[in-house]
């Protein structure tokens, strides 16, 4: 047996059984594969959005990780089919190793939560990484059962492809497939958030050709392209970095996510989180409404997810290139730094205004702690036989990678409550004010 | 002031206050049509889908109310560009009527509640027609202030162009704009629905060149097309066939939607059906679920939102074509008698099984009692100066109209709970059994 | 060795050595596929435009029969790959039967001279069928080499499949895969014609589906589909008839065919057919002028591929259900008795208007004596294991093949020059006189 | 009268007498504008493709400038009517000046002939620029006559408009429209392109947020861009990118160009360049194979435009990135250096493989002595009142505009004829044997 006969591959070819998730791709559903996205903890990924907050602000973005998790899903039987060719591949990876990714790939979000994204980003204590938190729906339960009955696989097999280092040429293989620079999960949601939202940004960076250029690095540890993919690869790096400029650090999605986090700062205390995080997103969102209650966190989820929507509003933005100075004075620092430090400035804004702004009604929003990871991957130049990185042979990747990314897509900004709103921006000296409360914040 | 003068219609050229949904499409947003779409009347459409239990077979097919109705609002101003140019549309419809027709088209579904089309096909009693529970919407609270204090317009006006027969010749054509065979909510739906569920189907019948045929009919009084649309709108009239026939209708589909009809039968009488029809889509299956209990109605309501999907089986599927004579004696009956019908059935599948078959374990799914409008609309042959009817110039469309859609897309089918199709289907007489079940049903 | 080794096969799936045709197809072209498309035979292909006189009317619609040669070649590897998995179909076709499809797929047109359909059309004596002229170029050269030493196939095989009737069932199914309701030829051209007019009418059939639907007929003697591409073929049929009606049939479009068509005419006997045939599009205009001088073939000739576009003006439409007597007199008749009949109509427009009208002034055209094929191919009922008619199950695909096709998109219209068109146009009676005409001219 | 009463906006509106043009793109032709382009100065566009060479390679690309004229045409009534909306536009620019810019847009490739880019890349005397020579088509015959008479222009105006220096704020505005980093010319190409080769590289800067952000620079002078349009900008230059990377510069078009250039090279002094220039393409390459007879450039001229298709073959290939040194040396030099380093490569290859090679069997190519355009605009950042340098705000431009382009995408390479690749290939020691060769060259 090798890679091409493993069923769901052959599927593909014979058009059976086939499911179809936008745009026009059908995805082929063998029993087996039926069989896990039909239980509870699969079926859970049907009510949660892949965009959380997004579809705030791009109305249509209301789209499930359990649609996403089909096209990465499908995006691995490509991969495959692609990398059977490869003979160092066939050799490292069996197709009982092929399987097991084939899985990892269909599960790979079984632990998210509902607005995953945005509580991780402020790091608090006690909240998983929503990877590890997805081991108590692998290792038992029914998607356990079906693993071990219908794929012979051993469900920790899984965990450790998803969560853990690789070990060996084989598992730093497929990991490569499953998260770097040119994963199948990016290859799916670049894509899928793009027609979701109704943009043009993530859809056209010739998948096909980028699929046909994928082999292994000069290593043969991991995943590398060919030349023949270097534009391909350079336009997924650029639609990434517009979806980051135009959907994902939109000020507006920026205003929800900064209301969402600072209600989730103001609560967290009090929640049972492993109970939270298993639930559907109405459910979460229900939670979190109940334990907030009348409270300050109560106004802020109000404004998102009551009758009404009210979003904050932008009063400041400081980009790099504009006030660099005070920008890198408030990038990247703890989220409990800039809860104090929009409490300093609600303070004197209270002052300035001659009326009580409450401290939850003033927002900080920044880059987060950790960068954005770097492009780093091989590419092969076949006929000469040499592995250069990508970044040494593309100057628009390397700017994109170190530069534009994180110092000019990611902005700093100050939302305030809208009935403030108006009043605030009439100050003259509103950057006078950040500056003071920056510096008035202890380290 | 002229048509042309609309706020709205002059954002939609200076391209400002944009929002975008799919796919790629730019609604323009002016303050007062934001103010309308941010009450929590219309808000509540961000939380009804627009397909129901579509999602439960095209997993992508969860797209909301409140998306389509901004754009069945784009359309409605693309309609009013073109007709503005009209000169018996302008010397009709004066730019205030226009803005009636606006709003109207923007609130056209507000009255819509939760799977709202299968609850109005089994014609209850007491239960409502969607377009007139809107009244309550439109006439009292947010949007009746902001119609009144934004737009000049009396709520009145817009209940009666949307619930109301025309009484006059300007609303006789408005009132075609909203509904006919080539309406605004046909040309959003198609499109969007395709969209959303990943198929091609309703996405590519030349729309630009549809709209730009749009005229008045011989009369004055109602919407027509010259001929240089009359391809497009026969592909329109193809297109609305295709999705009916691979989506609509899909036996999936209609599988979900048999169990959701017998459910709501079985709890009705003890529902509070004006409250319930004012929830959003997660606490109306609450509240069925809640009402149902342990019961029958309640092992229907899990199959379709438990944590697991458990759809019916078909065991039984009767064309137009292949029998048609029974199919003509289930097709288009009244609910009740579908119901005992079914609950015939079940006795004698218990009987041959030799076990217990509760009634509601078999559903019988058929044509509803009302036909789909035919396509009535006439055609300008400008150079004659002659207007036809569209099914005398269009043998295809009298086709599709008169003969392939209610009796070749709507076919009448049984379904059983998934724990007894094995068996059902290994019964050599099931179509036997079914002429009997119907014979011996009281008409 | 299988089907599914054949060389072309493979490389379609490792993506190597690929050509792009719109709308991003890869095309893989092995060593052997290469050789065969840079012989001058076939390389001549792109100089001869696929849409011919169209490209006077949709500016863009100046795509090659080159082209359209590589998209059918794809396709049949497509049609192959699918139909592998087919048991009757492997058990009749080896692979090396499969090779002489393949290649008989990329050579179909190879006979094709510049404006081939309109010429055959009027079937004058002396015309070849270009099926059968493309043998000169099959039999002997570069071709008849290339098949011999890169694929060990006798070309005459070739040349057998392509022209002859089918004498076994192994050439009953190959010959239905390259011509019948749902071959090859009009899955690449209803699309290739599409994108390149910019028309949106060929896309949208749902190509993926219909092929995933490709089966024998019951038979096992040539191609059918099951009932999951019903709608898909059904889309295809639709897709046809709009292509004809807004494309190939646009009456601009046959203004300019008609023109052609009488160029021809006067021409043709003083013509050296076989040497002409074998001409470059540019080269095949360049000889027909040249014959035609100063006479009236020149003035036709001049309005079609002079400096400027001068095409004749239409000022008569008769229509199957607007003048369905007169029509059906003109229809269907030979073209000689239209020739006859324009100069007849020449000849009293001439008293008409007071000046002299020269017979080729006046053009007829009427839909051609040979009615288009029906859509006769069988579906079948996998779960019932029934074969049906289409047109049985489809009532609009029997209206489509038989009515609407014909009688409705083919309409019998009357040109004439620019110069007299308004002063016609101005007659009140140009119907009667058309009527005259028709009864004076002889049977 | 204001802009939008120009009749072509106006028509653009209403929808009437539009021709179609890829993709679906409705191009409204007023009867002045039908006359323009009925012209026989015009209608020589419809014979001369697009992309020259380039179809030798995307066997689709045989688009004609006559289809791009009317794309840039109706790209300039997009642009015009997003601008009369700006105060500070419609103040500089009067309607009739709006006209002259239409027409001139229009009518800006009316001097292109054949193969136009490779031949001027080359710099030899005598032969024109394409803008200067456009000026004999407009200041004379058909279309002086039309403008006079349909437009009450004087074809002097669009001559100077198109060909002259801005003298005042208003040619210097309208001048910015048609030729700069974001004009209508490039809006169009790049989509055209990418549409007919088949790629999905230049289809997707979405364009209609870009025209929604067109605003006038700071000086009030020039095209400039709001911010909202910053990152659709940004996609147009790396889409531009990408499009040279992948077509414009794709080895073998190259391969193609450095044949042809070496033939005209070869024989321009015998050509009467201005005959020459004004002819269609086919004629253009009857004129030069006729002037080169059996020599050497008629062996060239063969294997681009011969029965069959004979490209020279790559043998060295020198980036910026891999053989900076060498490359530096090459890149940038007169064409006639070029022509003596590749016989001095001639000579020493003659005496390596001991055998005679002709001088034009080796064909150096490299990046033209002119640099590309870099990409000044400004953008307006409107809330805050301030213009920024495009560069300045965007790393990815200006590392596009600095470094990519001309270094990484223009790569410098060494071609030979197919008889002798094979062994030239085989030799170690080609780049010592190119180094050798260019040190020999006299500056």
């Amino acid at each position: 047996m090798t890679i091409a006969d493993i069923p769901e591959l052959r599927e593909l070819d014979t058009r059976r059984n086939l499911i179809r998730i936008p745009d026009q791709l059908d995805v082929p559903l063998t029993r087996r594969v039926r069989h896990l996205i039909d239980t509870p903890e699969f079926r859970r990924l049907a009510n949660i959005s892949q965009l959380g907050l997004v579809g705030l602000v791009y109305p249509a973005a209301n789209h499930t990780r359990f649609e996403h998790s089909l096209g990465v899903y499908r995006m691995a039987l490509l991969y495959l089919k692609q990398l059977a060719h490869d003979e160092r591949f066939a050799a490292a990876v069996s197709p009982a190793d092929a399987e097991v990714f084939l899985v990892a790939a269909l599960l790979h979000d079984l632990g998210h939560w509902p607005f995953c994204h945005p509580i991780e980003d402020i790091h608090l204590p006690g909240v998983p990484q929503h990877e590890l938190f997805a081991n108590s729906f692998l290792l038992e339960g029914e998607i356990a059962d079906a693993l071990r009955e219908d794929w012979a696989i051993q469900p920790r097999d899984v965990v450790t492809l998803l969560s853990e280092k690789p070990r060996d040429t084989r598992s730093s293989i497929l990991k490569s497939l499953l998260s770097g620079p040119i994963d199948i999960d990016k290859q799916d949601y670049l894509v899928r958030d793009s027609l979701h939202c109704g943009v043009p940004y993530g859809r056209n960076f010739d998948q096909q050709r980028l699929i046909g250029s994928l082999c292994l690095n000069k290593a043969g540890a991991g995943l590398a392209i060919t030349d023949k993919g270097r534009t391909a690869a350079e336009m997924l790096v650029f639609s990434r970095y517009v979806m980051f400029s135009e959907v994902y650090w939109h000020h507006a999605v920026r205003s929800a996510t900064a209301m969402l986090q600072r209600a989730f700062y103001l609560l967290y205390d009090a929640l049972d989180l492993d109970q939270l995080f298993r639930l559907s997103e109405q459910r979460f969102i229900d939670a979190l409404r109940q334990a907030a209650a009348m409270g300050p966190a109560g106004d802020l989820l109000a404004g998102l997810f009551g009758p009404t929507r009210r979003l904050y509003k932008r009063v400041a933005e400081l980009s790099f290139f504009q006030n660099r100075e005070l920008y890198e004075k408030i990038a990247r620092r703890p989220y409990p730094w800039l809860a104090a430090c929009a409490e300093e400035l609600a303070n004197s804004l209270s002052r300035q205004l001659g009326k009580r702004i409450a401290p939850h009604e003033v927002l900080f929003d920044a880059p987060p702690v950790k960068r954005e990871v770097e492009f780093q991957i091989e590419v092969c130049f076949a006929k000469e036989g040499v592995y250069r990185d990508f970044a040494e042979i593309s100057p628009v990747v390397e700017t994109l990678a170190r530069r534009q990314f994180d110092d000019y897509v990611k902005r700093t900004r100050v939302f305030v409550h809208p009935r403030i709103a108006a009043e605030v921006r009439e100050l003259a000296a509103v950057e006078g004010l950040i500056r003071e409360a920056v510096e008035r914040t202890a380290a």
